[in-house]
């Protein structure tokens, strides 16, 4: 998704006034490299689409340690506008990894839009959803069973533009390795 | 869900021909403890609602090893009617870990149940998505930043039902950690 707004470009049946809340309810932010935005814990449901930039979401386990969720470059979404009653609270942090320029939208969007499309819609919907639950499947598969070598070849598949953007330690935290397990996992597949 | 044949009762328009053929499409079969019901790489799609009875799925990582993705004890599904395209092949084994007797349906049912479903019902199954990506994004941080500890309360929480049923060795893989690691943290809940 490019923007937020294609969201509203769906719907042709949506009342003039309805539209216009939507609108304003998505704000366009610049974000400084190193600020977070959500916190975990926090209540409002937030989805943000970048623009531009490079966000990250992560978790901090109770030694204070970091664990990346995903990364959002250019056209992904960081947080989430799907609200989940039985899981209110944020579990992840969110923050820029370069000076950025993101699209906030919250939860209400979403539930908006969803009462404003049509069968066909919804069950295109249900198919996005159907994706992602077989994605967060694979990752979870992969966190189980992967190698740490076969996760970073996913890694390069998935995020092909962000490798040199990244610190390596931050990879690293991606993968579940240390820096240093990276730097020799590198240096294997070189050499293969 | 009790039975997959509740899904046609909330369908009061289906004509009585397409009622039927989704009908005959769930078997009820009975599985040996220890059979295997699917492989990696099956390609067709098929959800287990188990009756009786304890199923689990699992991967085998490239050394033989097994990680096990979900127990499914009676009332739960394993395998998944929902089919994504980009992902047509499942990589999940599943086999039983008692005599058991299940319902198996497989991702026709799914599709003909969507394609009949009003605006309100397709809503309802847009949460219940949301609730299964929200319970998979949990199991991906806590994968990659609870203490096995935590992961150990969780598994009680998430199925009190069948913590006698299931060998250590297997809640030591559903964990992640070795038999003796499970043995060791148990000892200093009891302690605590």
């Amino acid at each position: 998704m490019n923007s937020f707004f294609d969201i509203l470009e769906k719907l042709p049946n949506l009342p003039d006034d309805q539209r216009k809340l939507l609108e304003e309810s998505v704000k366009v932010i610049k974000v400084k490299k190193g600020e977070v935005i959500q916190q975990r814990g926090d209540l409002v449901r937030k989805g943000y689409l970048v623009k531009k930039g490079l966000l990250r979401s992560y978790s901090v386990d109770a030694k204070g340690k970091e664990h990346i969720y995903i990364f959002a470059p250019e056209g992904w979404i960081a947080g989430g506008l799907e609200f989940d009653s039985e899981n209110p609270r944020t579990e992840l942090f969110i923050d820029a990894l370069e000076d950025s320029e993101v699209e906030m939208a919250n939860s209400n969007l979403f539930n908006h839009y969803l009462s404003f499309l049509d069968e066909e819609a919804l069950k295109v919907e249900i198919s996005r959803l159907i994706r992602r639950v077989s994605v967060l499947q694979n990752r979870v598969i992969s966190l189980m069973s992967s190698t740490a070598t076969e996760r970073y070849e996913e890694f390069l598949k998935t995020y092909p533009q962000i490798v040199q953007r990244v610190p390596q330690r931050m990879i690293a935290s991606y993968l579940g390795i240390t820096p240093e397990a990276l730097s020799k996992l590198k240096g294997e597949l070189v050499r293969k």
